[in-house]
């Protein structure tokens, strides 16, 4: 219906676009990215895409400018050469974060992030586990907006009989409602750590935990790991009321400095999270289990490909 | 530098744009409102807009749907009569809570709302209280999205020292975050009620309050109370846990039935809300107070027309 | 090339939809419509539209606000689930006489509907009988006006030999060219009535006919009938003048009050409509004959799926 | 608000500008506009027209293409240039017959020279007498429709009463409803020639005139005249059904061959018009009177330039 | 994948459609240009375009401004048919040396025109030998730019042992790149000649000429030729200089007065060119040859309505 | 006329937009830009600038895609704000090579930096000697391209007397144009350097100069120098022709490694530059001018805030 599918992959995720050509049994186009001395990126195509339904993947991942613009420049080369439908696949959308004035005077980078990819050509966007789902809503353009929340989850229910007692703390009040979501699947019971501003110093802050953590296994969940700072204090606190074993469980690995470092040091048994970012083996910390969405992102292009229903075993 | 500013208000809000107008010292526009017998809504305003700053003060509370078409309605006669700027001033925004996809094949209707606006000739938005603060994101012309919660948190501190180790609890676990700043204005402490579907029974569910309520007052809040279901429970389980006094403090009086039978069957002391939905006199129970948004709503049309900052007094 | 076709009905026409579905051989799409008690009307798809052809049959008659926004938030559901092409099918477009501005400061709501139906993700539409064919002129994308003058007019021309010296008379100057086109197809002569003001009163009309209809069988014909004030004045004037029995023939019966009333009171023969709004069984006058559209619109319908010619059959 | 007034004169009707610019106490902008040898047209400012409020006086009678190019190029210029506001003020406005599809695969060709004239960058418009208030609906900007038939009305009005027993006549029943107006400023009567095609052959046709001219003074009322096919008929059938003088009257005189041979050998006492289209003095039969617009068009001019109020003097 | 091809053909190049279709084998489809005797434009379809893959050749030469609108009201009459894809094909587009403010207070027409033709419907274009390739940008559709330089230097390349020490000339600094392009495919040397303002007359002008031309055969090459005026100069300083036998070589020929006047005094041995521009008889001189253009257009439609590459073989 | 002017400036060339701020006696505008450790850019301004005539001052050099993002970012957050007007100020366009298809299947990513800033809510900007004057063309708002060729080439007329008989080349044919106006300006004669591949090697090039450089001074001019390979070879080839002193002059210093390193190591007596890009202290050769164009910017600003004409004094 839409012409032959081709799938092209940007230069931030190559191992993850391999393997969603893996599992979908089909090449990676050709083409060339180029970042010239002037730091102006160039792109060329190797074959043509005319009428073609065409399956850009990058994720927006650091270089993030560098990632963003390849992504948008990808996305006008195809354009220009006709291709009949343009999806961008975006395992980890950056910005993500910067959607709404909650503060005067500030952009909403996320809008402005989505009306970059429409003008740019995309006809269709297929993303993972936005910060917020109201995201799907910047764009005009149709999208399917996935989760590795069910991937994140089994595979915590498939250990759930070595689990004492086990409890789910969210470091992030936002986060509560996601993360009610992952303990009604593992039967698990809930608790909050709530921050707030104390004094006048704006870095001042007072922590209580709301819920019980004594003697259970905690598995802190949250959609991504940035700096690690919420999760270095989320952990102190659940340790501090007396917390058996602490597991992580996150979909977006940012990792920025010093994530690596503070993760390190805390008494975690077990970080799972997933390959929409990809993280370098310097990064890759013994107790980390990374599991891939390449399955998942792979049967969601086919099936988008093929005008079959997506939502009906994808979505949240 | 738009001309002289020129209010006009629809027929949702009569009694607040009438607040409005005075509070700015400006009489409202004169215009003809008419639904014919085929329910055809017309509009005609009394005298020319060219050139001027207009503001049409206009909620979507029910009946919705000619609310809001008799919104987009007089902004495009606005438009057509050639108005240099047009903001439409939506004290509640009905679809805010169809804001993005939960569940395959649903609409995002605030976003259509969004783009309804815009292409009916909006050149800005005043909004109060938005279910998410994303849905700024969904238009593509500035706003301001104010909140009344100084207006309700402060209502709140004057009465402190009457309460008895006030707690603030929120009905869902969405709201927690917002529910935190309330607590933080008032020195509270926090619980949440969580619930969670049992069996598999759509309707069956499990609630749990997680946080102490025992011989506290509580302070459910809330950004709206709909039909009161959720409140009603949160009463109760509250009420179980032994609660002293319930107070209950929301900013858009919906009201839709049995929310008013509901509510005032509830042991509850005092409900503390706004005027951005009006309350006809049959759904004023005993105990509501009804605090205005006029003074807050004028001074933000005062400054957008003078060009003024309006952020560094009035957003949250 | 448009992917397989799929039909969908909103609530307002639900057995014209029926009827398109039989002569299609095709089944409706299964969705809920809901409107909430908070009036928020809320669309979802039982099974999965993308890559398909869709059309959605949805009129705009009362409740008018409803079925407008109905219309357009299945068409945004459709859009987002990345239906590959989008057809509203609006039987009878409410607002179509608010065309100009024929006074100051007032809208053109037909425009506006235009432009919604635009912004919600509409690719194509079919109507039928617009008050005035411009209104094609209002969308930019394309679309088939069709016309059930031919359903009309040739049930006249059945019964022709039974009519006494027919003449075809006009309510509104503004029908007078399609009156004359009806008169041509029956071979028949033509009156019209003109309403003029008199004196300062707005409401004060002398009306005068002009061309000759004593001793005549006389067929009043319009596009609609709303209130029945035009066509109750219509019918005296020519009794006074001597008709002799009177027809009348439209297509949209709106019968918004007192219009059952009026026309149960006059002494019209029979009444000659169809089914482009759908007539309660309270409102069935006995004397009154519905047409059906539904294999014309059919028609349209499996010809614009297919690519095949429509102009060449159906349009006026 | 929008800066200093400019006006700017096409090529089309220079003499009616001038007599605008003259109402206004304005020059004309200075600009080169020349058709260079291989027929491109190239427009050059001669100063800078910054922040201005412009209005570019320019009809698109023949020759019709280039008049047409010439306004919008006109246009792009002032908008590349930065003008505050660009109001296009287009006496004759070609292709507004071209409103609808009445057949299957034709043009509406208003729509697309509404669309150009926005794509160019004109913010607003100043038409008269399009063939139908529809039009307005064609454009997204804002614009005034003005009418002459106050003007020409007016004249007659004047000459009441050495008229006879005067009848409107509408050659066309598509106009039947303005001629209404028309006689009921003068207080006559009206009466209409219905044409109909006759057999197989598509121009055969037969023409009836439905109400009273004999013994009467005619006065034909049309918004314009092109080939002077319709009117030659009008005169012919009113004379044979016994009109005793007869006038014609009408906007714009398109007068494309052969209207001018046709007129001259028409009995016709005198026939009545505007210099929306400017009349070579080769066309200017003796006969002819010619009202001009310009005191119209110079002071909605006005008015929209100071934000006053435009439909309360001058709309019909 | 975009339903049948269908090949139209303007009134601008009927020869060239012509051929482009019988290389095709395919029928032109079946419409009426009509210019009415007011000047207005018509278009009407013989048969249905819905689904179809349309293409439309049309160039823009002189009449220049009937030739575009005539292109644009055709591709609007397609849209509105539901056309699936229409791509004008444009073998001269006219206002393309009209691509830059070099100067103040002037248009950049040839963006204009791209815009005209995107709000028109055109969702594809095809040109041949812009002024200037960033035309291209001026789009934001997609578009084939295809050159005849291949087909013109190959010319020469066949009689490349008849030629003398061959040097390309170009008349025209801003040409000096393609020049060198043809001269590399010739491996001939390269000369210019530059001009240059004298004095204070803004007519005075110097020519040098930079490079050896003396004893050896000329060839200029340019992308057309408009009056002439450029050539005749250029063919008097290389005579000067000692040239031998000199050719013209341009894919244009414009051939605006008094170009072949000019040509004919000339001493040009061969006047090579192509048929993007119609020749009329009366100015076909002795010398010229025409090379046509058709299998080129003709192979890049095919390519593009079965979506294979055009770029690997056919730009430049 | 657009309310007070306020100048921002992003991070790119903060010493430029000093300089523009001092010249016009006004601050610059507070604000945060601040690089979270995920590299996302977050911009908040310190004040309001709602009814404002804003100018952001942000040019696009190294590092490239975070100057852009900045520079979009910038603007949005201007547009949420309600500024009345944005005007990008953009010394160094990045990507403005990058300005058409020369090859099939690459962007034209010159198109896509327009888009950009068009929907990031630009409404006009302000560059400086786009490598095309096209690129204009790529924008739809209306803008100033300024040029730095009058600043460079009167510095040159200042030592007009100590040059012996000066000759103007041209590394590259596509620059042949603008050389020649330099040239004219200096009363000085011109020469080229033609390139040509040769072989089937890509890299193989064969140079030729076109003109006489013998014994001459020779300036080099040129819109930008990236990595100095261009002027490298043009030194080569004039000095090995016999020239006697070598200038080079161009605008944009972009200087790419290894740009500093060749510079230094030619015969170069002076390099002429400006300021549009930064030249850090290490990029800073002994023979290199660097002409500032910070009052041309500062006075166009100016002129545009005002309404005044900036054609007539700046550009070329």
């Amino acid at each position: 219906m839409y012409g032959d599918i081709k799938l092209f992959s940007g230069t931030a995720c190559p191992a993850l676009a391999g393997a969603i050509a893996q599992y979908l049994g089909l090449p990676l186009g050709g083409r060339d990215i180029i970042k010239f001395p002037n730091e102006n990126i160039f792109v060329r195509l190797h074959s043509s895409v005319r009428g073609k339904d065409v399956y850009v993947i990058q994720g927006t991942s650091a270089p993030v400018s560098d990632n963003l613009l390849e992504l948008l420049i990808t996305i006008q080369t195809l354009k220009l050469d006709s291709a009949a439908r343009i999806t961008a696949v975006i395992p980890y959308l950056a910005y993500a974060r910067s959607d709404k004035k909650d503060q005067p005077r500030v952009p909403i980078t996320a809008r402005l992030v989505a009306d970059m990819l429409e003008v740019a050509g995309a006809d269709r966007y297929i993303c993972m586990d936005l910060h917020a789902g109201q995201i799907q809503g910047f764009f005009s353009i149709p999208g399917d907006v996935l989760t590795a929340f069910h991937l994140l989850s089994e595979y915590f229910v498939q250990k759930r009989a070595a689990l004492v007692d086990p409890v789910i703390v969210t470091a992030d009040l936002g986060f509560a409602k996601k993360g009610r979501n992952f303990a009604a699947r593992l039967g698990a019971s809930m608790a909050f750590i709530e921050k707030r501003r104390t004094g006048n110093d704006a870095n001042a802050q007072a922590m209580t935990i709301i819920g019980e953590v004594d003697g259970r296994d905690v598995i802190i969940v949250d959609d991504e790991v940035d700096t690690g700072g919420s999760v270095t204090q989320a952990v102190e606190i659940v340790k501090n009321h007396g917390a058996r074993d602490i597991y992580l469980s996150f979909v977006h690995p940012i990792f920025s400095p010093p994530a690596v470092e503070r993760l390190g040091s805390l008494p975690i048994r077990e970080i799972v999270t997933t390959d929409t970012v990809a993280v370098p083996p310097a990064k890759q910390l013994p107790n980390l289990t990374v599991l891939s969405v390449a399955p998942l992102l792979g049967e969601v292009i086919r099936r988008a490909h093929e005008g079959r229903s997506v939502g009906e075993r994808f979505n949240e």
